[in-house]
């Protein structure tokens, strides 16, 4: 099945306590599609760039079998920058420098042949962006993932609202939830999102790990333990592209492979978090996502039986 | 198999942001006792309370098979006082007094047909005093379970360095193994936290789960997601109550069993945040606990099947 993916590619510089780097690759949509590529080949990206961005790295989207047909290159104008500093907690970050660049204007174009896609992940940007995307559909997708972030709850909450009524999967952390819903209880908080449009929620809680809702259950997949948390930047898009990812692979969205489908975006956030920028993400093998799915079965199962 | 429980039987006067007690029955071997009378009827309770303490709540826990031949009474003193207040998010609290009143000079006497128990239950308490339960017993008991805090980290660490040398399972909370091990990694700090005496330690998060460290394994118990945490207060001790009893229960302490323990242990801390104090605790059916169990299994089970 076809999977279309929209955000940012772009570049970052990152502080954490580790190191840092001068400009490196990054974007949302950079790591939902090299998440998603462990799973499923049939991925186009929506998204633009200014003509300072690495071939290389376009290179290797393509050799994941990612199409970049509906990839914008912006001849004389500069790619999106994010520059930021986390905290010795990784817990929270400080935007140094934004420069929107190729997204101050950015109209997306939806390639003629993922008009009709199957599943849709539309990463973090503007909903204003998320909704043109939505309006050039020729069909309803049959499952159609949002994420989004606080700063457009503040700036943009009539577009997002809009939004939030025509998508199937939001995903949001804990303390988006939050603002969301007004509620501080996150099961509450989930149950009063879950009546704005969504059928499904994801909560990422970071390395408390991520809760997965719909009116009736709950699943809670947790974050692994590291050693270290190198950079967290890009974490929630690799669990995003990892959680689509093998949905359209199976061709399966009951809530049941949903769970799976969160154990294996986890397993993509955790490789992301253990090196600066897509680093990690580029170079798995088979084996090293099987080990790491592994890992995760090991660190929750337990075999109670009740009488 | 025998269990033997330390720790306060006292009063607590608790606010939250849904309301506040009078005095009202508390201390950690209340909780941990009352929590593993749902797995195990051969319990002994050594602490001390002063003659203004309820008679009605030691008929409960005598009831629920806990001897009390160690629970000194002091004529004409006055049981342990704790005051608090816990801010919104639920996960911090201010200590609004505390009367050590019969703490003071506490000396904890093992009754005679204790001193060779199996399962020790060492709850939070001076370490000199958990120290001087371990001098008394005639034999090595099967295991030894300690809880303690940040405080005596910063004012008896040498006294607790010492305890932690001869038990077999530590259980504290994440920032009290940060402070414990130097490391703000969990990972790390449990395994530098291994090498000071127990073989297996249990970093409780709250709200955000459990972890089971050996030297070699990990295993992680989610907390159930509730609607509303109502009261904090003995949570942890609950947790360890249930994890403790299960182990005496059942009489295997492999690490297999303790990660059943520590699910035990995590629903019998999802009851006692429903209601105020030890209300909760008190007048649960083995049905409720069968039942909460089931909620985390359906909680975190999940099925792949890896090639």
């Amino acid at each position: 099945m076809s999977l279309l993916v929209v955000g940012t590619v772009a570049f970052d510089a990152i502080e954490t306590p580790f190191g840092k780097t001068d400009k490196i690759v990054g974007g949302a949509a950079s790591y939902i599609a090299l998440a998603a590529s462990y799973f499923h080949r049939n991925i186009s990206l929506v998204s633009v760039v200014g003509d300072d961005f690495p071939k290389d790295f376009l290179n290797t989207l393509t050799s994941k079998g990612v199409d970049l047909a509906g990839l914008q290159v912006k001849e004389g104008e500069k790619s999106f920058f994010w520059s930021g500093r986390y905290h010795n907690d990784m817990n929270s970050r400080d935007t140094l420098d934004t420069q929107l660049n190729v997204l101050e204007a950015f109209d997306p174009v939806v390639p003629e042949n993922y008009k009709e896609v199957d599943f849709l992940m539309l990463g973090n940007l503007m909903p204003l962006v998320q909704q043109k995307v939505l309006n050039q559909l020729t069909r309803r997708p049959k499952l159609i993932v949002l994420d989004t972030m606080n700063f457009w709850m503040d700036i943009a909450m009539d577009e997002l609202m809009n939004t939030l009524a025509q998508i199937d999967v939001l995903t949001i952390n804990d303390s988006e939830a939050r603002q969301l819903s007004g509620e501080y209880s996150l099961v509450k908080a989930a149950q009063k999102i879950l009546t704005m449009g969504p059928k499904v929620l994801v909560i990422k809680k970071g390395e408390h790990g991520a809760l997965l809702f719909n009116k009736e259950e709950v699943f809670f997949a947790p974050a692994l333990p590291l050693e270290d948390v190198f950079d967290p930047t890009g974490a929630g898009d690799s669990f995003a592209g990892g959680f689509i990812g093998y949905l359209a692979k199976t061709q399966d969205i009951s809530f049941e492979n949903m769970k799976r489908a969160i154990i294996f975006g986890s397993a993509m956030a955790s490789f992301t978090v253990e090196k600066f920028g897509t680093e990690r993400l580029i170079n798995l093998s088979d084996k090293d996502v099987q080990e790491r799915i592994q890992e995760f079965i090991d660190l929750v199962q337990f075999d109670i039986s009740l009488v």
